[in-house]
């Protein structure tokens, strides 16, 4: 495609939210026009809405994604450095373990302030333009029209050669997809629920060690800490549904926090902890998958619209600016044909993102500091050398996979489903083993391996 | 609730099709206002469109909610009964087995007709209506409102009471329900497409044996024929969708049908074989699983709405009927109360209907004559004396199972994702062990062993 041909393509990203707005920085950049629709508010104007976490852990893929816009130094210089993790034990002993080597580490990021730069950095551009207040009605990708509502709430026709859905894990683009021929797609609720909560600045300073990504493993729940620029730190409780529903009263509260997390109450603070406990009900988590990622060379899926994950493993952000680089360098490779770099994005992009899908649900974090495909990543996990010493424990899972498998064959009243429930046959093993496959406390026995 | 009640409570039924108006005469038969919105014109004025399958086997299931309506008797009269498979080797040979007992059966039915009895049926109670040319264009089932287009094509909202999606595989009720909380959905299609052909009758008479499902059944594809009353057979192909790809001329299809189905040529004819194989492109089949079937007291999915499944086991529609007998005895147990029978329904008929699902991805035929739960006929498939002798070739499966296990973990780009699909399993042990289980040849080895 020749450069006058790229200026005469119109792009419509649906959403501005983080990866959308990458993207349109990258398509932005190869002189594409490109419009973002996105249905709230310009967040750097009015106040956002909560219910989104607050912030996050961004890593190497991340990074790498930034920097290929020129935003890596921007946005690395208002995050925190986390180096380790820190394990906080019932008994309140605390214990670090580093993420890697001592130059390696994660960086807490304010979801809010990352998209304020990425939209800044999209206006930069004489050729993007940001559409706020406005919502997508419909899709049409075989015709390249798409239907927006603006503030007018008059619906309009808006003709595009391209359409990036970038509109999240309960995407309206997908749903238009979903109804094109032989599109697989699923989706499916964890039994768990998280909450976030807020541990304030002490003395004008951080409470605990700020550069940590302080963990409290409990069994079935835990709770992490990632700490803010203003000093603070955000806690998100992850636990079941169930659970979450026996606490009704502010005493059920302390109670619980009391037994399963009594270092963190003076942290908190009681009034707070029951204040913000009772604020917003338990969030739930989707993990959706979908095959393939876009339609003929009209229609493509980016980040969670194409694969919401859980995010127990810190890389929901990360897979989804990694697309974006990943599409930009078939882009590269194809010189800016839709019709080659689409279906070549799905036959390259969909094992590895399904691969950090199980992954997040295995929530083992051996692969943060890498841009090695996520599915290699996965072959790693076992081929490494620890897991190979622990031949005598692969072969004691073995022996548990095979009882299992008829256990539940012949005892449940659902004998198949358990094979399709990556969670459950975790939760399945650790109960049966001993070996904490789903819980933080595994990374002690697993320190991370693959590092660049 | 009192009959007074009952009375004064709507119910919109979203979908006139085989379950849709099933369901209809259940619900009119207890005196509730019933309202179906079909989106097509009335088949029994305006002639259908093709797509749908002509003909079904109707079972026990169906018959008894049938029966339960009163029109069993009718039905059956129209029906053909098959009372064995006729097995069609490649070298013409024919083999009959039968389904049970001397006295079991099942029956060939038209879709058409079956259709057009239950519409009939459900308009002869004053207290149900059927809508025609009203398509559902969006349901609030917390406001008890939905919104139809009929042929004015002005949308006009209706409040109703209840609202039961019996719109199919691709339900727009379900696309409703799938943005509310928790919510678990997925749809798979297999790589196989299927293809109608037909056998017209010779000198007036049916060409084959008429009271046999005859089957070719030819490794990774197959060909099945059901009679019709017209003394003609309906045959459907089928295969791969790479498989039919290669077809591409007349002579590359006569050249197949020589190779594979030479029995056949003569009594299809060569012309209309190549003229009907050239009709209409192979159409694909859809596995639709979801959780739950209901939400709140507001809203109910009923059939292929609820769980689409492929055809291999011949138990959609009756599973579907199935669905309207079970959800009548419900009201019966909870006395019409919809709170309680929504729940009900959803805690007691997902098991049975996802194990529909699993065993029709596996092709067994044991369940077809019995009103046993699906769900423990899962179990029963396991534990039938048959397979219990058959101990050697399940400690084989095992072995298969952990090789093929460790073998998928190590070596497929996609490792977890084989755990999930039943169907590569199922080929995969038939590869791997020389047992077709996904073929129906293997009804030989197994002939039905769960019989009223």
């Amino acid at each position: 495609m020749d450069s006058s041909d790229i200026q005469r393509k119109n792009i419509a990203v649906i959403g501005g939210g983080l990866v959308g707005s990458l993207h349109a920085c990258f398509l932005a950049k190869r002189n594409f026009q490109v419009d973002i629709y996105e249905a709230r508010e310009d967040i750097r104007v009015t106040k956002s809405a909560r219910g989104r976490s607050i912030n996050l852990a961004l890593s190497y893929r991340g990074r790498q994604a930034l920097k290929a816009i020129g935003l890596e130094d921007q946005v690395v210089a208002h995050g925190i450095p986390m180096r380790a993790r820190m394990i906080h034990s019932l008994s309140g002993k605390k214990s670090a373990i580093p993420y890697g080597t001592k130059s390696q580490y994660i960086l807490s990021i304010s979801r809010e302030n990352l998209n304020k730069d990425l939209l800044t950095a999209v206006e930069k551009y004489p050729n993007a333009k940001v559409h706020f207040g406005h919502r997508l009605v419909k899709c049409s990708p075989e015709k390249g029209v798409i239907t927006v509502l603006g503030q007018d709430k008059v619906p309009k026709d808006v003709t595009c050669d391209l359409i990036v859905g970038c509109d999240g894990a309960f995407s309206t683009v997908r749903t238009h997809l979903m109804k094109k021929p032989r599109f697989d797609y699923s989706q499916r609720y964890i039994p768990h629920g998280y909450m976030e909560l807020s541990i304030p600045p002490k003395n004008g300073d951080y409470a605990m060690e700020p550069n940590y990504l302080h963990i409290w493993p409990r069994d079935t729940f835990m709770m992490i800490a990632l700490p803010n620029t203003n000093k603070s730190f955000t806690c998100t409780l992850f636990m079941p549904f169930e659970e979450f529903e026996k606490l009704l009263t502010s005493s059920d509260v302390l109670d619980f926090f009391q037994k399963y997390f009594p270092d963190s109450i003076p942290l908190i603070g009681k009034q707070a902890l029951v204040k913000d406990f009772f604020l917003l009900p338990a969030q739930s988590m989707i993990s959706v998958k979908c095959s393939s990622f876009h339609f003929k060379s009209h229609c493509l899926l980016m980040g969670d619209a194409a694969h919401a994950i859980v995010p127990f493993f810190g890389q929901g952000m990360n897979a989804g600016f990694e697309d974006c680089l990943v599409f930009d360098e078939l882009m590269d490779k194809f010189n800016n044909d839709f019709s080659m770099c689409l279906p070549e994005f799905s036959r390259f992009r969909i094992p590895d993102d399904h691969a950090i899908s199980d992954l997040s649900m295995y929530n083992y974090i051996e692969v943060t500091f890498s841009r090695i495909r996520y599915h290699e990543a996965v072959l790693h996990w076992y081929w490494q050398k620890k897991v190979i010493n622990r031949g005598l424990f692969l072969f004691g899972m073995l022996i548990a996979v095979s009882g299992t498998y008829l256990l539940m064959r012949y005892k449940s009243p659902r004998p198949l489903d358990y094979l399709r429930r990556p969670l459950e046959w975790v939760i399945y093993f650790q109960n049966t083993t001993g070996f904490p496959v789903n819980s933080l406390e595994s990374l002690e026995r697993t320190p991370n391996v693959i590092s660049k």
